[in-house]
């Protein structure tokens, strides 16, 4: 690579994702105006209370086509959670007229203004991150740190930095993707000084890696990557940031800096496969796939993808202790949700082994022995080592089996998983997986076409 | 349990195992016209040297039947080898002109004298047994601790012990058996102070169990009996005991005081398998067994035994690392020997999951990335935590496959295994296995239907 290459692509994508000067002047138009309707409905309410813009285009790191704008109330401490929540949606609803509620910390106001999406919400005014009652009230403090250390350059180079972390698919502190947060990738390109500087960093991580650029950490964090938050010692940014996307971000790190081109920033996701394309990729592969499908439960991602990933554990952990070898499992959701494991061994002999007591432990030793000495079904009991052994007939000699018994609700499900199946559900065992092509063409093609 | 029905099982066995009147004087007869015999040969030699006999029929602990007779030669250790052995050979020569000579730690003579088998040993007359030169130089200590301390009665009970271990398989030291030697039960006898008291102890044991008859020892053993040579502080006579097989004594014994019954005391050999039987118990297990068979190498069985279960270890670790899990396993000698091998699984899909190298250990992982990224017939490299992850083609899809390649070859086998299986060996996958029956019917019999 050459510094020249590196700088042509960066110039390239430079141009997609910084935003013109006419999208500038709109977003800000619409953003002043929302702040100014703010302003004056917080004038007809009794108590006192600030309004200002956070979020990316508040600090100048939003991508051309971004179309969020995000403007917070934020209220006197001595107000009850009842009074800021009233108060708050007051000034969301007459700011928004056309607005709806939605709810997250708070109740808040999100409406559409000449095509940007608004969010009103309401905070509290605390004295600082460490004081915070909610998540919410954190934010102001993370706009006000940024915004005072990003200059025009760095600015920009936050915008390449989210861009490429979008392309390579580990952007977004939500908890399906686990990955950066804009807040995150604005601490990384400050604290590394600008965006090749960051990906260089990254290319050479050693995890765990620490950083802490107000120097006032004092807690341990178990963390592949800890960024101590410049507003809250005790609160690592990169909390919910997965290994594998740590991983994924210094995979594609050193490809950028060793081939750097374009098409690392955008996301190229995969053509659907078919349920041929399927069937010929299991029989290419030889394994069984077995799949729960059952109605997505109707809760916001972010309990969702957890509960789906709980859920996947406790199904390929049960499969795994039976003797049924998973290669791999991934979880989908849609109109339905998916839990697939593919497995290696699909089927076992009609006895397990189980070990029993040590002999020389004599009444436990003894309770196993007369309960098997008799037990026509079971081999055994004999002895290996120094304990008793005996292999009995195995509860489940086929994967399918034991998926279609009701022992499959006993295994460690998230909650809303468990009643989904509850109610209904169905396993496909092996072909009849490619059945999911339909509404999972695209998950499908992820999983049997892995990329880093 | 009463006391009286175990007085009585014991008094039934001792009318089987104590020699009558007459067989032990025809016994004493024999071995002092040997004795003699001896002496008469030393008195030729330019050297002087005691003749003593040794082993369980010197000692009174002989079993009725039983038709060994030791005779140790005991030479100065001014001797070298050389003359120690042909001193040796001269005398057995004389006293058994019929006899042979064999190889153990020195060469000797054997013959048969009127129904009994003679061994004519030369040992060295060592200080103590902390001094010997080779291991037959221990025995007559062994002999002279023993003979000195059992009075009829524990005689009578070594007996007994012996008969014992011998009715539920664990009597011998030889390296098939790893079990009790004649001399270990003797010190066991002595240190509980009889048979019923030895039989109450092991059913309490909890190993490592330690006895120190002359409460000399200073060494560590890791074993789970030791019991310390009192003719020699640094030896465990029970070293070449299984953990197994004290276990089964365990079982034995409680087995024995709860039921008292002389059936105990007899080795009950299972009717041989036939192949249908064979057949049938494959069919009901829904196993793969799977054989190796070849000419039986041409080696004492103390040392084929211990090489046959060093190779069926480096075949199941192999089948093991392969994904062909073994449920049991055996090995067999006769005139073929055969590792035979249980298996749970005996085909894997065509893929198989391959660790990387973490991603952060930068040039250890671009070199798997490299060779695994243009290589069409593997999936990925995949990022799955901190790893770069493939599935590769598995080289063998089938147990069969594996064992009828050159790879088995590579294992870790004995050495003279390995001599064998490369010059011929025959693989056996599933039903074939019930050919062996012709063979080895009584140990498929042991095999299937596993016994404590």
């Amino acid at each position: 690579m050459t510094d020249e290459e590196f700088a042509a692509v960066v110039e390239g994508v430079r141009e997609t994702v910084d935003p013109s000067t006419a999208e500038r002047e709109r977003m800000e138009g619409v953003a002043q105006e929302l702040r100014r309707r703010a302003e004056g409905a917080v004038d007809e309410l009794p108590v006192d209370a600030d309004v200002l813009q956070v979020g990316s285009t508040a600090r100048n790191t939003w991508i051309s086509g971004d179309r969020d704008i995000d403007v917070f109330v934020r209220f006197p401490t001595e107000l009850d959670r009842e009074e800021l929540e009233e108060y708050g949606l007051d000034v969301g609803h007459s700011a928004l007229p056309e607005g709806h509620e939605e709810y997250a910390e708070h109740p808040y106001v999100k409406g559409v203004v000449d095509g940007f999406d608004i969010d009103l919400v309401p905070c509290y005014d605390v004295e600082d991150a460490a004081a915070i009652r909610s998540a919410v009230d954190r934010t102001p403090f993370h706009a006000e740190y940024v915004a005072g250390r990003l200059d025009a350059d760095l600015a920009a180079d936050v915008r390449l930095a989210k861009q490429f972390l979008t392309g390579i698919g580990v952007y977004g502190s939500d908890l399906r993707t686990r990955g950066f947060s804009g807040y995150l990738t604005e601490l990384l390109v400050l604290a590394y000084g600008g965006f090749r500087e960051f990906v260089e960093a990254a290319a050479e991580w050693h995890p765990p890696v620490e950083l802490d650029p107000e120097d006032h950490g004092d807690e341990t964090f178990d963390d592949p990557l800890v960024v101590i938050d410049p507003t809250d010692p005790e609160r690592n940014v990169a909390a919910v940031l997965s290994a594998d996307n740590v991983a994924r971000l210094q995979h594609y790190a050193r490809d950028l800096l060793a081939d750097p081109r374009e098409e690392l920033f955008f996301a190229d996701q995969p053509a659907p496969l078919s349920d041929a394309a399927v069937e010929a990729a299991i029989a290419e592969r030889g394994t069984t796939p077995v799949a729960i499908r059952f109605a997505a439960p109707d809760v916001v991602e972010d309990q969702l993808y957890p509960q789906l990933s709980r859920s996947l554990d406790g199904i390929t952990e049960a499969l795994d202790r039976r003797g049924f070898d998973v290669v791999r499992s991934t979880a989908m959701a849609d109109e339905t949700a998916v839990l697939l494991a593919e497995l290696a061994v699909d089927e076992r002999p009609a006895i397990e082994r189980h070990e029993g007591p040590p002999v020389h432990v004599r009444e436990h030793a003894a309770g196993f022995f007369e309960k098997y000495a008799d037990d026509e079904s079971a081999y055994g009991p004999f002895v290996e080592g120094e304990r008793y052994v005996v292999e009995r007939p195995r509860e489940f000699e086929t994967a399918a089996a034991f998926l279609r018994s009701d022992q499959l609700l006993d295994v460690r499900l998230g909650t809303h998983v468990a009643s989904a199946l509850e109610a209904d559900h169905e396993a496909l065992i092996g072909e009849e997986v490619a059945s999911l092509a339909g509404e999972f063409g695209v998950e499908l093609a992820q999983y049997f076409e892995p990329e880093p």
